[in-house]
């Protein structure tokens, strides 16, 4: 299942990057999982991360590379997430670095290793390793599909998005891959994303644009609250285009948004078992913590989410669901509740004009907005999630990812 | 579903104490939906209740008539929780009030009413004053069973719990019962519990006892993590046994504990598609604190969840809820855990013993401990949860409660 059409639409090459993705027979036969990315000798990367504890080897490596050197090379593996392996996945993770730094001449340091994929077993190194000559000999400038379905792991298909803008003459491109559909409550970053631009922007700079595009996008949602050890986004900056840029640049900011929002709804509208696409905004808050605070717990709500699933427009959950969210000193009679246009909860009571007929109409959407307002502030915040299906139950109980 | 057998055992009168369940058809014609309890005229009376910012209207009457007296009598109706309906709520849960206050010639303040059922109906008052002369005229002292079926909603079984210990020669009794099975996550206390004793205890010592055991029973479970509208838990004191008890008696102490934590496992046991009962442990913690988000965030991960309902050993992802949890500088090479005797995870990762025959074992029981070592501290905490199944998701997604 998966929410809307998911066309991938237009995804523009940029100049500097080329891609492959292989077969490694990681976990089946045939299947693309194994992906390597060629960032060219000049490009400026940024990263973000997983907060999680027990993040998984690749993540620490990455962090331990990125700071001693500017990275050539992603080599990326679904099928095992190397999380959970001790010194061993240390070693594996460097392993396959190894090989791509001996087959291209370079530093082990310049080559950044990415898992996704089951967690708590030994990483098959060889037969990624195997497969590595393969896909540096295939690295091209438009294979973005091939390599969006090489990283998928629950995913029923593959994500990206891409926009080009005009900047002083010059076309500037954005074009990004990612996936996830479970253990989806990014923290800082999500499970594998990798956005390249041919703009040219300092390092610093980079990462500084890329925290402030995650926090809006792959940092405002949920598909089940569990924020993976594998968690990494990288966005890299090729230079090819020769065109400068920095975070005061209001119409790449955008342009860049746009990309990252994108991928972070593909990652909800592919959601396990998902049926919706649920955006939760809360308005009139007093900061921006209690709306963040309150998004959350009724995006989280076991109870909103096996409602939004059967179509009921069971709004009780959801005020039950603000009500507990730990909003000091709330006063329910300034608050009010929408689905979509119709007032459901006003003053902190059932609305005067709510009919179960117009609740109903809006529950029967695939996609929904529930509106909070508490009356008490300025400040908003936003989040998007999915529903709670018998589909998500059968995944996670039936397979293991 | 429900996990073990549910036997009520022995339930024993409480001196003092009589109680009635009667039809009122609020939901369904013939079910008992409503009960009473009365309390004698020199009862001490202690209540919890939920933390949740939109309580219900008959919680807020509650609060107000404990300030003011004593109360002489309960009246629980099911079916309905009259919460989210305003001041027509507060109107409709007086009446109820006002009623029993006229029968028995009573001030309204004290009689203490109790709802629950779905959110955001108004209360059908008539059908419960109704029946009340019915419900007063059949009081008695042994009727726990059909009180325990009387305050029912998705409760698939009543729930009740009773011992008796003899203190300075005389027998002191302690009987309760509870209802709740799915919107728990209690904050102060649980969806609808009363328990009783013959003991004579004053007011503000039963007020400090209740806090006590509510926080290490009703406050360490979570079926949904959905704190509810309507969570009531209270404790009655009638003082027929003459037998004066204050907090520092060990013994009674530890009897009432055993009352609260047998019914508190009696809703988690009954969760909404449960198929195991889950306990959490954690210890070696640097504070409570820490332990009970820890506890928290693998009894609430639905991909904790999910594995436990597949009886699938899949500790990747307990693994990664605890790595996600929040603790600060977590050093996870102290982190070990445990599916009850078998350690999965040693110094941070899969341990050298551990074999996946063993953890499919443990799985596969119909109640299973999940012990996290910390390693950094000598603090622990316990809290109980269920798995979620389809069961679930068809509850929450096909009916409203």
């Amino acid at each position: 299942m998966a929410v809307g059409k998911g066309d991938l639409g237009v995804l523009h090459p940029v100049p500097g990057i080329t891609m492959a993705a292989v077969s490694a027979g990681i976990k089946k036969l045939g299947r693309l999982d194994c992906v390597v990315f060629s960032l060219g000798d000049s490009a400026s990367v940024a990263g973000s991360f997983t907060r999680n504890a027990f993040c998984a080897a690749p993540v620490n490596l990455c962090r331990q590379h990125l700071a001693i050197t500017s990275p050539h090379y992603f080599v990326i593996n679904t099928g095992n997430a190397n999380a959970g392996t001790g010194n061993a996945g240390m070693e594996n993770a460097r392993r396959v670095c190894l090989e791509v730094a001996e087959l291209k001449s370079l530093p082990i340091n310049s080559i950044l290793p990415f898992s996704t994929g089951v967690i708590g077993e030994q990483l098959p190194v060889e037969k990624i390793t195997d497969v590595l000559p393969e896909a540096l000999a295939q690295l091209q400038e438009d294979n973005w599909t091939d390599c969006a379905k090489g990283i998928m792991t629950t995913d029923t298909r593959p994500k990206a998005a891409s926009v080009q803008i005009e900047i002083n003459g010059k076309t500037v491109t954005i074009t990004g891959i990612a996936k996830g559909a479970g253990m989806i409550k990014p923290n800082m970053a999500t499970m594998l994303a990798f956005v390249f631009t041919d703009a040219k922007i300092e390092s610093q700079q980079l990462q500084a644009m890329l925290d402030i595009v995650v926090n809006k996008s792959f940092n405002r949602i949920t598909v089940d609250s569990d924020t993976s050890t594998n968690d990494s986004c990288m966005l890299v900056a090729s230079g090819a285009s020769e065109v400068y840029i920095d975070e005061n640049n209001a119409e790449f900011m955008a342009a860049l948004n746009t990309v990252f929002v994108g991928l972070a709804h593909g990652l909800v509208r592919d959601a396990e078992g998902a049926t919706k696409f649920v955006t939760i905004s809360v308005e009139g808050g007093a900061n921006q913590e209690e709306c963040l605070r309150l998004a959350y717990t009724v995006a989280e709500s076991p109870l909103v989410k096996t409602a939004l699933f059967a179509s009921d427009p069971n709004w009780g959950r959801i005020l039950a669901a603000t009500g507990r969210a730990g909003i000091e000193a709330l006063d329910i009679g300034k608050v009010a509740i929408y689905l979509d246009d119709v007032c459901i909860v006003q003053d902190g009571a059932v609305a005067a004009s709510y009919t179960e007929a117009a609740g109903q109409e809006v529950m029967e959407q695939e996609e929904i907005t529930i509106r909070i307002t508490l009356g008490r502030g300025s400040y908003s915040e936003t989040v998007w999630t999915s529903d709670l299906s018998h589909e998500y139950v059968t995944i996670n109980a039936e397979y293991r990812t």
